[in-house]
Formats: C-alpha cells, sequence, structure tokens
C-alpha cells in the first residue's frame, strides 16, 4: 500500500511536490491544506486533491468563499504518515506534527536548527534513512550542492567562491519589486555558506548573493579551486553521471536564462519546470590546471521538488538504496533529457 | 487519410502550430523547415518532426553543425498538401507556395492585402472554405475579434475603443526592450483598428498601442458603446457561448497578468500556454446602459494556435461545419477549461 | 517678510516642494519635519534646512542615531504660516493643523471630502484664494487637468476617456513590483474620473487604469469628443498658451518615457525632474473632425510642486493674481523651457 | 588662453565631457560633433555649444531638418589643440586626428592597442603627461581601478576576483534588453580583467560579467587577497584618501542601486551623476585577516567623465602634478561630496 502523505501549504512548491508525489507508486497523496479558498486552492479540486483548510478560521473562509473544504489540518494529519511542510517560513507547526506522531519534511525556508538534519539526495540520503524529521534546504543551496558534491567526490574541492545573482520574485508574484535595481546582500560572506554546510560540512565554501530585477531563475558564477588539475571535458565527464545537471550551450541559441525556460517550456513537463541544474557548457573554464570556472542556472520554482520525493523515501524507508530512489524520482518525473 | 501539412519557421508560433496538428487526427506535419540548426531545430527532431532547412545555403549550417537535415523547403513543399507560413513578416515565400501547388496559412505578420482574405473560425469560417490563401490576424487582432464578435452577433456594437497595452518581447527574447520604459505607438488610432476590420468589416473601432517592460500578455482596455442596454451578467452570458474566451477573478487573487500566466501553468498544457482570451469577470461593467468597459489579456505566442488548426481545416475542407472544426479543436487542445 | 512654510513628510514630494518653496522670494521654509533619520535626513540637514522630527517617539530615533532634531513637528508648527503636509496617504495631522492654528496644503493622496476644496493653478486659483485647507490632487489627476482646462476653455469638451498606463513604483523604491507584469485596476471607470471633476466638475470624463513595470513616468492615452471641429495645429497652438505643458516630439527621437526624462535629466534641472505634463507633438490626431486623440507623459515625482508653490499663494493671498503667481513660479523654476 | 577642445560624439558620454569641460578654467569647448540632428543636438545648441555635422553627409541630414550645423568635424578638428572621442566603438577616427594634428583622448569601448596607453588619474598620470593619444578604459573598468588601486598601492593586493552585475542599458535606450532574464558572458574570465591591467599591469586580477535587467548602475561584488592583514576600518581609511570613491550605507536606507541614483539626485548635480564609485561601508568584510569582500556601485554614465577631464591636462600639459589636477577637477564638479 502506498504511503499516506500530506501537503501542508500549497503554494509555489507545494502544488509542484503533491504532483510529482502523485507520480510514484510507492506514495500517494491524501490531501493538501490551504489558508485561502483562491484559485490555487480550486484548481486543486479541480486535480482531484482533498483540499483541507489549515484552521478553523481558515476553514470558515473556505465555506463563506462556497468551497467545501475536507476538515482542517488536523484532520489531515490523522490520515497521514508524513507531512511535507511547504508553509511559509517560520510557520511553526513542528509541534503539532509531533503531536499527531507524523513524519515530517520541511523546505529551506526553515532553519537547519529546525530539524538539524538537511537532505540532499545525492550527498546524504543514507544518513537520513528512517528519520523522523528533515529539511530539504533552499533551491540555491540545493543548487550548489548539485554541482559541488559531484566536484568534491570525484575530484577535491580546496575552495569555493560562489556568488549568486538572484531573482527577485516568482513569475506568478506582482507585488514584489524591485522593478529597477540590483540589490547586494550587505552580509557577506552570506548565509548561503553555511547552508550548503548543512549537507557538504567540510566544504569550504564562502558565498555572496545580488538580488536582480528578474523572475525566471538564479544564477550562478561559481569559482573553484581543485585538489587536482583537470581539464573542462573531465569536469563535464563528472556531472553528466549526474542527471540532476543539465547541459545548456550559448552556441546553440542558450544565451540567458530566458532561453533555458523556454527550452524548458519545450519539454512538455508540467508548469514548464526545469527540476535539473542548467550549467553553459561553454561557458566551463579551467585555468592554470586547477582553477574552475562555471556559470549554472537555477529553477527557483523547482529544483528542489525531486529531492523532496527522496527525502519522503528515505525517511519513511521506502527504498533504502539512494541510487534506486533517484532513478525512479527521475524517470517518473522525466529528469535527464537535456544534456 | 490525414491531410499533410508543413510548417515553414519553427519558431514561437510554428512549434506551437505543429503540436496542435499532430493532435488532430484528419491532419498530420510531414516536416517543419527552419533556418538555423539551434537547440528548437534539435528538441524538433527530438520529438520526432522531420526537420528540413529553409534553402540550400541554410542546409550548408545544418551541415557544419552535424545536424542531418532531411531536405530543404522545396523538398518539403512536395510531400505538403498546406503550409503554415510561421515565418517573419515579409519573407517573401508566396511565390513558392504558388509555384509547388500548395495551400498556405500565414500569420498576423503579413498584410491582410497578401491573400485578401483574414481569417477568424467563429467570425467567417464559412467564407474561407475551399480558398487557396488564407492569414490568420496577429495575436492581438484575434484577441479583439474573440471578445467584439460575440458582443456584436448578440447584441450589437455601436463604436469601439481598444486600448492595447503590449509586452514589449517574448519571455524567451533577452535582446528586445525597454527594460524601464514606457512607449506609446505615435500613430494613432493604430493599425490594429482596420486589421480588426479584415475580418469584421463593418465594426466601428478604433485602436490605440502602447508598449511597455513585460513579456507575458498583452493586456486590452476596451470601451464599447452597445446599441441595446444590459447588464455585466448578460454580457458574460454571451461570452460564456465562447469556450475561447475564458474567465478570470480579480477577487480569487488572479489580479494581473503574472497571476493568469501561473494559473496557465497549472492546467498542465504545452509550453503553459493560454489559448483562450482571459476577460477579468470581476472588471466587466457597464455604465448607463448601454456603456461597456472590460479588460482582456491576450497570450501573445498562443492564441492564434487554435485559430491556424481551423484555418487548415476550411482551407483543405476538411470540414464544413465551423461548430464541428472549433469543438474538435478546442477538445484535442483542451481549450475551455478555465471559467 | 516671506511666509513661513512648514513641511510635514520629507519624501518623494515634500523635499521638491520645500526646494521650490526657497526659490520664491515671498515664502522660505521654516524646517521640515521627518520620521525617520535616514540619508534625505542627513541631506536635508546638509542643505540648510532645520530637520524636526515628526513626534517625541521619532525624536528618540533621531537622537539613538546621533541626529540632533530641531525638535517635533509641534514645535515646528508654532513657526509657520502654513504646513504643506507630504505624508502619506491618512496620517490623520488635520487636527494639529487646526489646534496650531495653521493653514494647510495637502497632496493627492489624501481624498477631496479632506479640504472639500482642489487645486490647480490655472483651473481654479481665484477659488481658492484666502482658504483655510486645500488638496493639491495627485499627479496623474493634476496631469489630466493640464491639458483638458485648456481644451475645455478654448474649444469645449464633450466627453473623455483616459487610459493612464501607470508606473508602478518610484526610482528610488527598491520594494515595490511588479517586475514583469500588467495590472489592470478593475474598478472600472476608475476613481481618477471624479478626482478631475473635484477641480473641473462639469467635465465630462472615464479613466481607466493600468499599472506597468516601470519608474519613471506615467502615459495616459487620452480620446476627447470636442464640441468644435478642430485640426491638430488649433489644438497645439491652445496648449502653447500654457507653459505647464510641454512638447516631445517622436520625430526627433523621443520615442517612449525613457527618452523624456534622459531629456529632462539634459535641462540641469534638481533631481532632473520635469515640472510640466509631456504631450506628443506627432502623437495628436484629430479625426473626423472632433474627435481627438493624443498621449501625454507625468513625471509622477515633480508635476505637483509648482501647484503647491501657487496653492500656498492662493492660501496665504501672497498674490491675488492667478497668472502673476503661474509666471512667478515658473520663472524661478525655470518652467517652459520644452517646446 | 585656455585649452581648445573638440568632442566627437555627443551621446552619453559626450555631452558630459563637453559640460565638465566648461566647468574648467584651462580648458574650453570650441565644438561638439554629432551624426545625427536629433534632440540632443538641439539641446546642445541650446547651450551654447557649437555643433557641427560628423561628415558631409550627415551635414545634409542637419540642413533638412532645419539645424544649421557650424560645419562638419573635419572643419572642427582645425579649431582644436584636442579631440575627446566619444564615438561609439571602432568607428576608427584615428587617422582624421593624425593627419590634422591634433592629440585624442577615446573611451573605454576602444582597445588599449589603439593607443597602448590607458589612463586613470590617480594610477598613472605622470606616464600619460605629454603623451599624443590615450584611451580611458570603461566604466567599469575606471570603477575596479577606483578601489582596487588603493588597496594595492596602501596595503598591498595578493589576488583579485571581482564579479561584475552589469546593467544591461542607459536608462535613455529604450530599444535594449532584456526585459526578464539574467545573461552571464560565457567567456570567463571575462575581458574586464586584462582591462584593469593595461592600466596597472602587475595587478592579479580575474573577473565574471553577467548581464541584468536594469539602467541604473553596475553592481560589483570583489573578493580580495591582500597581502596584509587588515580590519574594516583600515580598509575605508585607505579608501577615504580618495575622493572619487564615495560611501553609502544599507544602515541609513541605501539598500540599493535605486537608492544611490536617488540621493545622487538628491546632490543637485547635472543629470543626476555619481561620478564617484560608491562603496557600502557595512558590506565591508574583512574575513580570516586578509580576505577581504565589498560591494561597490559604478554609475556606468558618468563615472569615466572626470578622468577625460584629468587626461585632457595630462596630455596638454596643462599641470603636471595628477593630485593638482585631480583636486581642480573635483572642485569644480563637486566631487567628494558623498562620505
Amino acid at each position: 500500500m502506498p504511503a499516506k502523505i500530506a501537503i501542508n501549504g500549497y503554494g509555489t512548491i507545494g502544488k509542484r511536490v503533491a504532483d510529482a508525489v502523485s507520480l510514484q507508486d510507492d506514495m500517494k497523496v491524501v490531501g493538501v491544506a490551504k489558508t485561502k479558498p483562491n484559485f490555487e486552492a480550486k484548481l486543486a479540486a479541480k486535480k482531484g486533491y482533498s483540499v483541507y483548510a489549515s484552521d478553523k478560521e481558515s476553514l470558515g473562509k473556505f465555506a463563506k468563499a462556497g468551497f467545501q473544504a475536507a476538515g482542517t489540518l488536523e484532520d489531515l494529519l490523522k490520515e497521514a504518515d508524513l507531512v511535507v511542510d511547504c508553509t511559509p517560513e517560520e510557520s511553526g507547526y513542528k509541534p503539532m506534527y509531533e503531536k499527531a506522531g507524523v513524519k515530517a519534511v520541511w523546505q529551506g525556508g526553515e532553519e537547519h536548527s529546525l530539524t538539524n538534519l538537511s537532505f540532499n539526495a545525492a550527498a546524504n540520503y543514507a544518513d537520513c534513512l528512517g528519520a523522523r524529521f528533515v529539511r530539504v534546504p533552499s533551491c540555491n543551496t540545493t543548487g550548489l550542492i548539485r554541482t559541488l558534491y559531484p566536484l568534491d567526490a570525484h575530484i577535491g574541492v580546496e575552495k569555493v567562491l560562489a556568488v549568486m545573482v538572484r531573482r527577485a520574485a516568482d513569475p506568478g508574484d506582482s507585488k514584489k519589486g524591485p522593478i529597477n535595481a540590483i540589490e547586494p546582500e550587505l552580509e557577506m560572506p552570506s548565509h548561503h555558506g553555511p547552508d550548503v554546510q548543512s549537507v557538504l560540512p567540510k566544504l569550504n565554501i564562502h558565498t555572496i548573493a545580488v538580488k536582480v530585477s528578474s523572475t525566471l531563475m538564479h544564477l550562478h558564477a561559481v569559482s573553484v579551486d581543485l585538489k587536482e588539475p583537470v581539464d573542462e571535458a573531465q569536469v563535464l565527464d563528472v556531472w553528466k553521471r549526474f542527471p540532476r545537471v543539465a547541459f545548456v550551450s550559448g552556441g546553440e541559441g542558450v544565451k540567458s536564462t530566458a532561453q533555458i525556460m523556454e527550452l524548458a517550456r519545450d519539454l512538455s513537463r508540467d508548469r514548464s519546470d526545469l527540476y535539473e541544474i542548467a550549467v553553459w557548457k561553454d561557458g566551463v573554464h579551467v585555468v592554470e590546471g586547477k582553477h574552475l570556472y562555471y556559470f549554472q542556472a537555477v529553477h527557483q520554482e523547482s529544483d528542489v521538488v525531486p529531492e523532496n520525493v527522496d527525502a519522503i523515501r528515505a525517511l519513511l524507508q521506502l527504498e533504502k538504496d539512494p541510487r534506486k530512489s533517484m532513478e525512479k524520482t527521475d524517470r517518473t518525473m522525466r529528469i535527464g533529457a537535456v544534456r
């Protein structure tokens, strides 16, 4: 019988995790909880999800909008083995999950200290097997781990400096700006470095973050001092073993995040998402033997979604072999197509 | 046997028309022609389309890029009953199509005078039955016809003023600006009014166009003097008969084009397209009985795609009943879901 | 002795009004009040303005930041004949002004009902002579009055439909979006029409508002049914009598709001402001004799500034002749240079 | 008698250099040359500059537009001791200048190899004394030299990695995009590193460039390995000796390039320019004693303008002491106000 998964929060991440869970044969969505009966709630119901209100107050709002919710989050948790928390940061549901006796997966808006265990399928699946609570780090952190873990495991990394040029808002958000500005994160190095270390504790990494007027993807310019001299082909060969790294090429017309997202649209995936981290093949340069530079782009709305699926499997021990879990997730989500 | 359709030009419109044709049982794509062997050409081949180079020079470029094209456009036309021309405006292929003896459908980048026949499925399908050459007007013009034809046919339109706030570039385009400006089209009323009249010759319409820093959709603010007094519900009832008009609501959180496109992504259609014209239900206002104001949003990349499918059917007389053609197109493309 | 003017609120409008008042010989700034000791407060002090904290709590913040404020707003009002209120909307200072016995000028963020008297120098200066409280309508409303009052007074206006394509944030604002969206104001016609009528009560006007991703200027597309047949030259001649209307030309390279603002920067005015409403000469079109279309651009940060100066003069009866007040204001602010 | 300066090209840089030269007592503008009689040409004439057409063809265009040009560039060069070339890159005027026997200053659009001498007032004024031809490097390169030269001269620099987040278009440009994308410069390290070395040949520097949807300023995130351990205060003390470095503070509300430009507008300088490089005081961090991180913002339209003035003085030997030249330039342009 498939594991019973609740989704708390049905926004950018929640709706994607729900759909990804639905593609698996070893787990199923027993319900999604939402605070507001907006168009996304309507679409969730149309898709066949049982929609719950987050609490009694919220249940009233649903009723008022003529939307019959299946109950409250508390009711939903009773039906579930595990809840994926996709609520805004610091929503504080942990005590409720503890009381309900469900396992839980949080997103990167939360601090590592909430769970003391952060997850990346390629890097530390085994460490999370059977755990009660785990956190999938943010889109940016997951993006860095996706390319840095392979380099560290297969070549050896001395030191990393990653500059993240961050999109300021998601495409469906029309409130946040800036319209015309570049905004540095003045605490430097930024908190993303320690966040990478929550999964890769020995990695020597500094990060810098800058926010720009874009909604499509984050772009990372990464500078890595390697332990061994390599050439560009060897670096690409390392990454090619990892299907969650995709390759694009400026020479073939993919000059910016706009064309990456256009390419993603052409792949016929739901919501035109790109679960893989996109690396520019012709933007990988090794200088003086050991110094590697590369650019990667991170689809902030979706790259963590397959990690959530694998995290569920690890916590519920649905699959003990990390490789098999990732293969299943990738096959069902058609990850690995862009090479 | 399904009709044989060639697609000349595999960019924003071409690739969508190819996929829409492939969904039909009475027509099929015999090949697509492209000038450049870029990532879109690669994806076309992956999808199973026969990719042709537009001419001999272009064939050389394909060969150089290690891409084996199936031949040139001239070869492709020999295989086809009809070509859908999705090349940039004034590409000048008409003589070649005449020589090859194929029928042709052009896009709105071309002038009405090229074909002296412009097409909209709801408005004039019957007039185009069996024609040799037809033009599907631009996204904006098609968008205006979608809501104005029903009003004129069912209520009666005295006069229209439509102000089009136009997105300046498509999402996959990173070259065109402006980044931070508003640009009026100083010829006023703009050419879009006469373009609407190429399909609805008796409609009294003036249009005004302004270009803004956005990539998502065009937004139209439309002011209509009606012949009969009506209320908002009656207007909505008229449009509800036409599945290619969709309804959104600010009250449900759809405040801007950003949320419309987000909603479209949640519909799981290819490329997150919205073939329908989106009208804000709570933006429809009737003032002093006969004066109607409304806002609509036009997904510039895709609204003309179902019209192209119907145009093919009309020209090749695959179906004589406009209603049946539209129903088939809408069913296969899942049009009509947003209400 | 010059009239003593206090400025309450030293943001976008406040700082400009302060500088404009300082250019006059019949009034002077006795102090500016601010809530926060940020960089703008520092610059105000550098310019020589006496900086007051808005209240006791705020005074504490100033002290904490090592900034010696001259007192609180209450203290400032004791020194003043009139206060220009440039605080955010609904700040609620009216009772304090009444108690202090000062006259006051508010900005367009407030409702007309606060003062029951709204001001435009060209349209109703005489009506406001000696009044205690007056409101200068918003940038958009002032912009519409600037070009519609002359048309109505000199030709006669039957009916107006103005579509306002609004910049979503000011250039110095990096919080507000949207980054990539077009957002209609769904209440249609919008509140701007009645706001124009607060100054021009007999004008038959409907307005429509759309918000876009830009910071530079609002753009208005205006459609006017005139009472008399005229040609474009006659319309331009009417506006030429009003120095607060400027003329630009697409033919000379001013295609968008970006080039208007570039032109304004070349005029060497403070903050590169454009106090005039900019009308595109080659965007003025008369159709069928009585139907006028035109485009104008409104510099949202500064167009109301000269109106504030004139409003001060009217309330304090420093000058009874509207024409003389405007001439003085325009001469000191170098208004009328762009023709 | 003041030195006679011609300005070839009156766009973004040319018009600013003309105005800056006009502020000096040891040089004057004898004329400006333009290719097109647009609004900027009109404004140049209004300002009192003699406007020349760039060649005979262009002279015809001026005549046709009713604009009486003073002659052609060739005529202008006869009147001049030195020409500042502000034309687009690779305009190829060098032979004409050689023939006319004038000295010349080029901008950073040109390669170093055109002159084999690149100029920065603080770094190598003395090396350029009396030279015939010199190049002022680009805005980004000048920006890097402004903060790196002091660090290298006063502390010692081991190694630099600078990531430049570049504005994609100038504020007056409404053609260039992207509207919504982030575009890496795939050649990495970028050409800017060697360009810095054209002035500071011994500096060990790599640069990375990313283009974003903004018009206001470039932002640099700079990582420097220093030769000596220092703290943040010492670093700031070094920069404080250099008036062309300005200081801003996130704590005082200057969070992004938008607020820096707002602050610049409040300084009442022409065109709201900021000639200084702005460094965030609270964005300067020293890690592990010798590793320095900082953010700086570069006003791409104006930071090279004072360097042009000093370059003129060096070439014509109007002043042999670099310090005195810079002091004069800074005083007349009011540089050094933002601290």
